[in-house]
């Protein structure tokens, strides 16, 4: 292993050898609607609480890209997983009856990017399978960071829409995976752990620009820590800025690193809805919106051999509704994973 | 690295070359008093909330290991960190102007165990310096997951007290480390990372019977995977399973694979309190507990040579106050880390 400042170039990069992203019924009437490997019509999913949809979900979400991988839950060596509940519930009621190894983690909206990174130093270590995954919804997110559907509280113009997604992704050590899976799997080459970015931003209605300081200082830092350049990359993806977030992320860039992405930069939160028909105000977020982009969309066009190397750099505001009532600050985070076919 | 089971052996063994263990005034009082590099008999540490203070207290212990092991925070290539907290804002707020790269996890009160685990893979991977540590306060947790105190309920008799402290590690590869710090710092040999293990529990006041079956199902298989007996160990240390799942855990432990742990079995639940004279009912509980105990009492006593071997093993109960106002049971955890000197 190679390091460059914070970032980590691996001698043995972490192959995708499978991958599931599901979605609930407004994400799969948005633009990447055909993406997802599944869209729940009913977002409840037949369950008794939207927490236990969310888990449901997420479930969901494993058993198809384990499925995708062909590989059972009993090969898998350890397990990296996160969402935005209270307790990281949901990840531990849809994980506990598939019998993995269990490292819970939290970033927020970065849980996605958070957990590939962490999978890379286990495969780089010498661990052979790493499954991780995330996931949000609408209905569970709401009731906990702001008011329950019921209250049919207004949304300020900056709000984002918590998607009701769940994506997951199984990670294999080069040594063991199989000739097939050596020749299509994408692979993570780098990644680049972030560090804590506070601008004092205090608005919980407006993550965009709570994210964006972290997402600008993990794009420059990687882009000066491996010398590249944006056209370098095909794609240059944020996990869900916004509207508002990518807006402050471009100026950051360019203020603060002299640095242009707009020609090859997406926002997953801006991909997964249509802004104009959908009233989601700023866009898509939630752990779950970058982690079924990623793991439908991205995934799948890397495969097709669309895209060839994809900077994945998912954002995170670390707040709990305590905290925002105390007054204080939203500190962001984001993690930077690079993906090459 | 070698691995059986789902336990893994390092080439390349993380040394600990700092801790700290730092705890508020009731824990001061214990057993312990003398072992913690501080106690804050004020446990506001002058903030304006419990939840600032628990940040404060993180905050203060991973200040002290740094400075114990003499080393900056720049010099950390990645933190890794959880509490009890809604949204781990406990240690975002903790080491946010640290600026060292951050990993959220979250473990419950198995967070200790859980990113001393994480950190050794980092390092066999070749990462230099890894920064670990967690928390819990008591008046925040009994807000966060009770009541707060300021409504007086009563505790029932199986209920444990939730540790205000901290702990925080500083673990180094040994391609880097001084000599120096090669010649007296303890090591971690092996890790076994835990599985979910859901034996039906719903009492959230009753930690211990929800956590005793994780702890029996890891301390189990570490010892087959090792295929050592108790006695090889000089301590065999469970996080914070109290006076009932001490118990129940010696029962599951003899009924399920015929192993006796009892003669060299401490609980740091057990250990940080004096039950008869501190009013606990069951002992200590939080990240917090498991945490001060280990970067305190346990690791002095590696470093001055009085244990030479150490099976440390953190128990998480995986709930959260929605989870269990719907009804659903308390999941367990048990994550365990070989420690020698």
């Amino acid at each position: 292993m190679k390091k460059q400042g914070q970032t980590y170039f691996f001698d043995s990069p972490a192959r995708i050898i499978g991958h599931a992203g599901v979605a609930g019924k407004k994400e799969g009437e948005g633009p990447l609607g055909k993406e997802f490997d599944v869209i729940f019509e009913d977002t409840s999913l037949g369950q008794d609480s939207y927490e236990m949809a969310e888990s449901a979900m997420l479930h969901d979400a494993f058993i198809r890209a384990l499925s995708n991988a062909d590989i059972s839950p009993q090969s898998v060596n350890a397990v990296m997983c996160g969402d935005l509940l209270d307790q990281c519930v949901g990840s531990c009621f849809a994980l506990k009856d598939l019998e993995m190894p269990f490292i819970g983690m939290y970033g927020a909206c970065s849980t996605m990017a958070l957990t590939l990174c962490n999978a890379c130093f286990y495969i780089e270590s010498g661990v052979e399978t790493v499954a991780v995954g995330a996931s949000s919804h609408f209905a569970s997110s709401e009731r906990q960071f702001r008011f329950p559907l019921e209250y049919g509280g207004q949304r300020t113009p900056t709000a984002q829409w918590t998607v009701t997604g769940a994506g997951s992704a199984i990670l294999q050590n080069p040594a063991v995976a199989s000739a097939d899976n050596l020749q299509n799997a994408p692979k993570i080459t780098a990644v680049h752990i972030g560090t804590i970015t506070d601008l004092g931003i205090k608005d919980a209605n407006n993550m965009g620009a709570a994210m964006a300081p972290a997402a600008a200082r993990t794009i420059g830092d990687f882009l000066n820590d491996t010398g590249t350049k944006p056209t370098d990359y095909d794609l240059i993806v944020t996990g869900d800025l916004g509207l508002t977030g990518t807006k402050l992320l471009y100026e950051l860039l360019q203020k603060e690193y002299n640095i242009d992405i707009r020609k090859v930069h997406k926002d997953c939160g801006l991909m997964i809805f249509d802004l104009k028909e959908q009233d989601v105000h700023s866009g898509g977020s939630g752990c779950g919106c970058s982690a079924s982009v990623l793991c439908s969309y991205l995934l799948n066009n890397m495969e097709s051999g669309k895209y060839r190397k994809i900077l994945f750099t998912a954002t995170g505001a670390l707040m709990s509704p305590t905290s925002c009532k105390q007054g204080h600050p939203i500190p962001g985070i984001a993690h930077s994973v690079l993906i090459e076919k």
